[in-house]
C-alpha cells in the first residue's frame, strides 16, 4: 500500500499497527483524488486507543480546571493562528466556499466553542453543585472516569470535526480522554487539527493519550468498538442508518451514545406571514437556506408547508420553482453523497411526490445535484407520512401543499422526531391562532422551534438546543451545541454522602475561592459555606 | 375465572377487556393467597391504556402548573389520611414491619416526596429556563408529551409504588401521564393508591386519563408494550435480568429507559475505622443494615471489604459471622424471592465463596432465608469478580478479606457500576491516603460516595444522588430520587428561537410574576427581562 499517514495514538504519531487498506481524499468539484494515503485501521489499532485512553481517564478526571482550559484555549490559539492553511485544506477537501463560510463562519466559530468549553472549565459551571448541607449530602457532575468516542461528520470540517468541534470540546470540558474517528472526506484536515490539538496537549501537560485520532475502520469494526463497555458515552453526528447500528451496539453494552441524526425540519409559512412578506421575498430566503452548503446542513429546511388555498402562497411556490429551476448545480461532497441524494428523491418520487424543479444531478464535472424542488398534496403527504419525511442530504425540499389550518395541524401531527420546526408568522399577531394550534402539534416534535426565519443557523449558546425527539437524535432532553449545556453528555452525577470537606471535589467544598455558582440548601449562592 | 378487580384504564375503574388469567396476593409470612383476584391484562387493556394517555398527552402538557401542583398535594393528603388502612394492607402483602418502617418510614417519605414534586413544580425549578436574549434564544425543561410507564418494584409499596413513589411523582410533575404498571406481590395495596390517585385526579380537573394503571401482563406483552415509540419514557426499578429485556425494547423504539436494577453496594472497612469503632460495633452496624427490610433493598450492602490483615479487621468478621449464624429467618417477598436468593447463593459458592454463616431457608412457614455471610479472599474474588459480584436479594451479604491496600484497590477497581459505594474511614484522617487510593477506582463505579455509615438510608433531598453507571442503572446522569433532579428523566429540552413573548411558555417570558429562577444572559436571576 505505500506510504501511509500515521495515526495518533497512545501519545504519538505512529503508523497504523494493522491498516486494512487505505484511501485519499477528493476533491467534490473534480471528482478527483487528492491528498496523502490514509491508512484503514483494523483491531489492533482501535484496541491500542482503547486502551491507552482508559489508562489514562483516572490523570485526566483529577486534572486540575486551570489546566483543562489552558489546553482548550491553547488548541483554540493554535487553530485560530493556523487559519489560512486550515481553510485551503478544508475547502480542497470539501468544496464548501472559503468565504464566507469556512474562514468567516465555521473557523471562528469553532475557535469560540473551544473557548466557551474553556469558560465552563474555568467557572465549573458544567458541574452543576447541588448541596444540602443538614443532610450532608452534595452532588455534582463529574467526568465519566471513561474514554469518549466521537464520530464527526462530513459536512463540518470544523465546527462538529471529531477532533475539534462540539463533542470533542465537551468530552474533554468534562475531563475525559477522546477517541476521535475523522471523517475520512476530509482526512487531511483532521488531521492537521489533531496536531494542532497533540501540540496543545503535550504543551499543556494533559496526558499524552487524552486526545488520539484514527483516521476510519470497516463497520463490523466500528460495532465492536461501540459496543465496547470500556467506552463512557459516544458522540455521533451523522446518517440514521449507520448511527441507528452504532446506538444499538452501544446500547447493548449500557454506554451512552449521543446521536444527532437526520432530521427535515418542518418549515410552515403561516398564511398573515406570506401576505406580509410576499411570496418572492420568503422563496428568495428559503432557496438560500435550501442551497446553502449545497444543502447539506442537519437543519436544512427539507419541508415546507405551504398554504396553497392562498394567493401569496401560490405566488411562493410559482417563484421557489423559479429559482430551483434556474439555479447550478450544487457540488456535494461525495459520489455516494451524490448517490445518496438520487436515492431519496426516488424515494420522495414513489412516495408520490412529484418533481417541481431539478431532479437531476445536471450537466458538468464534480459530485452534484441540481437544487431540486418537489411538491405532493397534504392529503398525500398524510398517507405515506414516514417515505415523504426521507432526508435528501443535499439541495432538495418538498412543498406539501395545504388547504386550511386543519390541513396543516393534521400535516404537523405526522411529523416524527426533528431537530427544528419553523413557523412564518405575521408581525400582527394574525397568524397566532394558527401559530398555537400547529405548534400543539409541532412543538413535542422539535427540538428548537422556530419563528419567521430558516433553520439552518445554529448558534452557540447557552440556550441553544441543537437535539430533539428521536430519530432525530437518541435522546430529547441533551443538546450537542451551547455550552455549557452541551457538557452534560459526557458526565456522570456524583453524589458525596457524608464525606468530609477535605476529601471532597473543590466544587463541593466549604470554602469556594472561586465563586462557583451553587444550589446550597435550596439557594442560588457563589459565597462559602458556614 | 369468577369476578375479578378492574383495571384503572381511560379515567374510569372497569373490568379488564381480556384478561389473560388472574392471581393473587400472598401473605409474606404463611405463604398462603390472601385478598381477591386480579386479572392478568392482555393486549387490549394495555392497547387501550396507551390510546387513552396519548390522547390526553397535550392536554396535560398544557395544564396550568397550580393544577398539576394542586392534584400531586391533594394527593399526598389522601395519602396521609388513609395511612392506617394503607400500612395495614401493605404489612399483610409484603411482611415488612409497620413500625418503623411502613408507618413512620416509607408512608410519610412518599408523601413528602409528592409534596417536594409539588413544589418543584409550583416553583417551575424543574424546568431550568435558560435565556439568551440578545440572540432570542429561550430554552427550558418541557413535557415529553407522550405517556410515561412505570414499573414498579416489589420492595416498596410505597416510595417506588407505580402509582404513588418517585418516578410517578417525577413524570406527573413534568405533566406527563403515567401508565403504573403495579406490582402484583402488593396489588391491593396498588388499588388502594390509584384509587386516591384517581379521585384526586377527578376533583384537581386533571385529564382523567393522566393516571391509568394494570396489576399484571406477560413478559412478551410488557416487551411490546416497552417498544411502543407512543411512549415518552419508561421508569422502571426492578431485578437486572427483566430489566435488561425491556431496555433493548425500548432503546429500539428509541424511548429513554431509566432503569434502577440492581446493585452490590460494596462496603470497604479501613482499618484506622475498625481501630477507632472496633471490629463488634461495625459487625453489629452491617448486620442492622444487611438484614433490615430482609435485606430486599436495592442499597443493601452486598460485598464487604475487610482489612484481615488488622486485629479488628479479623474481630469484625468474627462478630459478624456470630450475628449472622444466631440471627432468626427473614421473610421475604415470596416464593420467587426465596428461590432467587437460593439460586444466588449458589452462584455465589460456586464461583468459590464459603459460607461462614446461615446458607439456607431456616425452619419455619412462609417465604424466608437465614442471614447469611459468605467469604472469599482477594485473590479469590478478583480471579472471579463477576459471578462474585451477583446480587442475593435478601439478607446475604458477601465478606473479602483483603491484606494491604493494594488488595483494596485492586478489589474496587473490579466492582461493575453500582447506586453507592461506602468507606468508614478514621475520624482522625489516619486512613484517608487508603480512601484517596480506593475512591480513585471506586468514586467512578458508584453513584453515591458514603462515608462511614451503611448505604441503606436513601434522603429525599434535592442533593441525593439515587442512580450509578450502568450496569446498576441504565444512565449515570440521572438519579432515580431527589427532587427536582429525578424529574429530569421525563422532560424533553425545548428551545424557542426568536418566539415572540406572547406565544412562549410562562418561566421563559419576559415578566416573571412567580419569581422563577432563570439562567438569564449569565446570570441566575429572579427578575423580569427588559
Amino acid at each position: 500500500m505505500g506510504a501511509l499517514e500515521s495515526v495518533l495514538i497512545d501519545g504519538a504519531w505512529r503508523p497504523s499497527i494493522d491498516p486494512q487498506g487505505s484511501f485519499r481524499a477528493s476533491d467534490p468539484a473534480r471528482a478527483e483524488p487528492i491528498g496523502p494515503h490514509f491508512p484503514v485501521s483494523g483491531p489492533a489499532d482501535v484496541e491500542a486507543a482503547v486502551q491507552a485512553a482508559a489508562r489514562v481517564a483516572a490523570e485526566l478526571a483529577a486534572t486540575p480546571a486551570a489546566r483543562i482550559a489552558g489546553f482548550l484555549e491553547a488548541y483554540a490559539d493554535a487553530i485560530a493562528a493556523d487559519g489560512d492553511a486550515l481553510v485551503a485544506l478544508a475547502h480542497a477537501e470539501t468544496a464548501l466556499p472559503v468565504e464566507p463560510r469556512l474562514r468567516s463562519g465555521e473557523l471562528p466559530r469553532t475557535v469560540d466553542q473551544l473557548r466557551q468549553a474553556a469558560r465552563a472549565v474555568r467557572n465549573h459551571a458544567w458541574t452543576d453543585p447541588v448541596i444540602d448541607s443538614k443532610a450532608g449530602l452534595r452532588t455534582h457532575r463529574a467526568p465519566l472516569g471513561k474514554p469518549v468516542l466521537v464520530f464527526g461528520p462530513n459536512n463540518f470540517p470544523f465546527a462538529f470535526n471529531a477532533v475539534a468541534g462540539s463533542d470533542f470540546a465537551s468530552a474533554l470540558a468534562a475531563r475525559n480522554p477522546v477517541i476521535a474517528k475523522a471523517h475520512p472526506l476530509h482526512a487531511a484536515t483532521c488531521q492537521r487539527l489533531a496536531t494542532l490539538a497533540h501540540r496543545a496537549l503535550l504543551a499543556s501537560g494533559l496526558p499524552a493519550a487524552a486526545v488520539q485520532m484514527l483516521y476510519r475502520f470497516d463497520s463490523a469494526t466500528g460495532l465492536k468498538l461501540a459496543g465496547d463497555a470500556r467506552l463512557g458515552a459516544i458522540g455521533f453526528t451523522g446518517g440514521r442508518h449507520g448511527g441507528l447500528a452504532l446506538k444499538a451496539a452501544a446500547d447493548k453494552a449500557g454506554v451512552p451514545f449521543y446521536a444527532e441524526l437526520s432530521s427535515v425540519n418542518p418549515v410552515f409559512l403561516l398564511p398573515g406571514a406570506l401576505a406580509q412578506h410576499g411570496g418572492e421575498a420568503l422563496a428568495q430566503e428559503f432557496f438560500a437556506s435550501c442551497t446553502m452548503g449545497s444543502g447539506q446542513f442537519c437543519t436544512n429546511p427539507g419541508v415546507v408547508i405551504v398554504p396553497t388555498d392562498a394567493a401569496a402562497g401560490r405566488a411562493f411556490l410559482d417563484a421557489a420553482v423559479a429559482l430551483f429551476e434556474a439555479g447550478a448545480p450544487k457540488i456535494l461532497f461525495s459520489r455516494d453523497g451524490q448517490h445518496g441524494v438520487e436515492r431519496a428523491v426516488a424515494t420522495l418520487r414513489e412516495a408520490g411526490a412529484q418533481v417541481l424543479a431539478g431532479g437531476d444531478p445536471g450537466a458538468g464535472e464534480g459530485f452534484r445535484y441540481r437544487p431540486t424542488l418537489l411538491g405532493v398534496d397534504a392529503a398525500d403527504f398524510l398517507r405515506n407520512a414516514a417515505a415523504l419525511q426521507t432526508e435528501a442530504f443535499g439541495p432538495v425540499s418538498l412543498v406539501v401543499r395545504t388547504s386550511g389550518l386543519a390541513d396543516r395541524v393534521a400535516v404537523a401531527a405526522a411529523f416524527e422526531g426533528n431537530l427544528t420546526g419553523t413557523m412564518y408568522r405575521a408581525d400582527d399577531g394574525g397568524d397566532d391562532a394558527a401559530w398555537q394550534a400547529i405548534a400543539a402539534e409541532l412543538r413535542p416534535r422539535v427540538g428548537r422551534l422556530i419563528a419567521s426565519k430558516m433553520p439552518t443557523g445554529v448558534a452557540v449558546s447557552p440556550a441553544m438546543n441543537h437535539g430533539g425527539p428521536f430519530p432525530a437524535t437518541g435522546h430529547p432532553s441533551f443538546t450537542a451545541v451551547g455550552m455549557p449545556a452541551a457538557i452534560h453528555r459526557f458526565t456522570a452525577l456524583h453524589c458525596h454522602d457524608g464525606v468530609p470537606d477535605a476529601l471532597l471535589p473543590v466544587e463541593l467544598r466549604n470554602r469556594n475561592p472561586g465563586g462557583v455558582q451553587r444550589l446550597v440548601d435550596g439557594q442560588w449562592s457563589t459565597a462559602d459555606i458556614g
